[in-house]
């Protein structure tokens, strides 16, 4: 596997040891300071666990892909995790984030492809490329339609329909040799056809994916002719699971991961950590994390809500979240990891009510820190901390060091 | 073409909107602070223009080509236009960087090298490299000789002999299949001849080369032989374009180049880049980037001075230059760039009186600018702020993820 000098040597270097690791990661964490309100959300939330954490940690900024760049969900936690998101090896196919997103474990070798449902009109031209944004409860009976059109496995390949949300379903091909080098079916306009599946590079088992897939379409396509609004569908995103090494074959830790939301437990599960059962709030979150403290040596903890309130805009509710998460984290008092990492896979300023580019505030916290000047986990803080602006993906080479899970590099 | 993970991202990314980027050049602005001198130029100008757009925007610094590594122009000029100067795709051979320092635009599969006249003696032994450092009015009339020699074309190759300043000159071979993996022909000593063209790779096409060469040289020689000084020469940095990706391949953008001084001018020509006309002063240059601010996507503008005082260890002359550049950045107010970019190609101390690898000042001011704690564009001011340091060559994608310029990666 194609590897960087960095990853490397990190590999080589991991030992174990009996220390812990913590990776609170708070979605979309990092604000923005602006003229009209030159304070961030970290810098007005009450947050006196975080503030504590920092005083005994080092700081610094991460950089989730590279210097402007603003990620999505998934590059960002995979960076978080360390794998370096732009390395095509680490690329996570649209499809197999699509199932990752509802929590749905890919077979081995399964190919996923994402699907929108679609309207055509009587020639069979595509007139809303979104079925008049379908509803969630009316895409049900429709995909159910569906299918029962390939309830029988087609040239031995099992289809599954599972539905996501609103007018987004996705398809799973379970099957031996097939390829996902296949074309999206979406045309990417109206007043045309869906495209057929159509393979991006000539081997056997893109062919053979093309056959069942082109088949698979044919059968539900007939299932669902008759519907109002949702008579046809495009495929987008063709992947395999990309086959990414472990968190154990990695890092050598037994990794757990906490989240509430599908999406995130879905990127950890690519990554091979263990996926446990948590409950809706951030305080059941930590209840778990305290419930298999002595089951992992590594533990990532979601918070999802800092993004979500950062993506409405709403300044207030993002502060909220922040101290909630910062209650929560009385936690630790009792569990005592050997590292903290506390960061967000991205920044999601109120202004912007989207993610964006800036680096992200982070702080870790060990009993091998050098005590810095930063004194908060605050945008401005963290400017002044020792760590300096670095990327995302080399966070867990850095707490590995502070969990003395790194030995010595020549002597 | 070879491609680094990010450069590949970004031009993945990349896309197009109606924003306006400027990037100001303040060649060499970077100064030290020593014990002696404890305030740089940047801190003891009156800036309150710079001061402003440092308020509203973010600070760090940047590495020109990588730590500790000090630059020349070509190659601190590249970095800022994207392209990082230690790639081998993106290597300016010294003729063709030579001959775009006189404003020359390279013919498609050109040759250029470098002319240094020689003084030999009787038996053609070399006595002086430089020929008594010959003025360049004295190289003229010895230029005109040669290019009389070799008017007519040489196996089809047609050659220009062109003036660069005192012992110095160029030539250009124009003609196809021409190779350029050519050893020089200097010597590097006194008291030998010059050698004779010797291909550094067998190919046909350095094969020719080396044929054209060494017949235009005897045909070149015997027309001077007489000289009292300038009786010889040696080549070097035999070059051909590099053929870079134009900045509208690379960044989807329509860029335009002001620049007093050639070399600039010829290295933004290489990137694709429009030069415009403009007159000789600062001024002139903020009323042609006025003038021409409708037509283009993407100024640079280059201040020549600052880095001419920084070589003469002239401290007040460079804090003029940077109070001028400060002043004329009023039209600026008018303009109003979507993301503004102010930094220089690399630092020059006054008391190195060189080009330094001290990384150098960077602001960076757009409406999605994280406000934060550097208030002006200083080399302390910059330590301060949220950027850190990082290489010049993604000054580029910050600045096209604040013009909105790059789509998310991911999602």
């Amino acid at each position: 596997m194609a590897h960087d000098p960095v990853s490397a040597a990190v590999r080589q270097l991991v030992t174990k040891n009996d220390t812990k690791i913590v990776l609170l990661v708070m979605d979309g964490v990092g604000g923005m300071r602006t003229l009209e309100h030159p304070t961030s959300e970290l810098e007005e939330a009450r947050t006196p666990n975080l503030d504590k954490w920092a005083r005994r940690g080092s700081l610094g900024r991460v950089l989730p892909a590279a210097r402007g760049i603003t990620v999505g969900s998934g590059p960002g936690h995979l960076a978080l995790f360390g794998y370096n998101p732009l390395l095509p090896e680490h690329e996570i196919g649209r499809g197999v984030l699509e199932v990752a997103g509802i929590d749905f474990a890919m077979p081995a070798g399964a190919v996923a492809a994402r699907g929108n449902f679609a309207t055509l009109d009587a020639s069979g031209n595509i007139v809303d490329r979104r079925a008049g944004r379908l509803a969630t409860e009316e895409a049900k009976p429709v995909l159910a339609k569906m299918q029962a059109a390939v309830a029988a496995p087609i040239d031995g390949v099992t289809v599954r329909v599972l539905p996501v949300k609103e007018y987004r379903f996705a398809l799973v091909f379970e099957g031996p040799g097939l390829g996902a080098e296949l074309y999206d079916t979406d045309p990417q306009k109206t007043g045309v056809p869906s495209l057929e599946p159509r393979a991006r590079r000539d081997t056997p088992e893109n062919a053979r994916m093309v056959a069942v897939a082109a088949k698979a379409i044919a059968l539900m396509r007939a299932a669902i002719k008759d519907e109002p609004k949702a008579n046809g569908f495009n495929l987008r995103g063709f992947a395999q699971d990309p086959g990414l090494e472990t968190f154990e074959q990695r890092f050598g830790l037994r990794a757990a991961a906490i989240a509430t939301y599908p999406l995130y437990r879905g990127v950890a599960r690519l990554c091979g950590m263990n996926v446990v059962e948590t409950g809706t709030t951030i305080a059941d979150e930590f209840r778990t994390l305290r419930q298999i403290w002595n089951d992992y040596d590594f533990f990532f903890l979601h918070v999802k809500k800092t993004d979500a309130m950062g993506e409405d805009g709403n300044r207030a509710g993002k502060i909220m979240i922040i101290e909630d998460t910062d209650r929560a984290m009385m936690a630790l008092d009792e569990l005592k990891p050997d590292v903290l990492v506390v960061t967000g896979d991205h920044s999601t300023p109120p202004p912007m009510k989207a993610h964006s580019f800036h680096p992200v505030p982070f702080l870790l916290a060990s009993a091998l820190c050098d005590i810095d000047a930063g004194q908060r986990f605050t945008e401005g803080e963290c400017d002044k901390g020792s760590l300096g602006v670095f990327p995302s993906c080399e966070i867990m080479q850095l707490a590995l060091g502070h969990a003395g899970r790194l030995l010595k590099f020549g002597s």
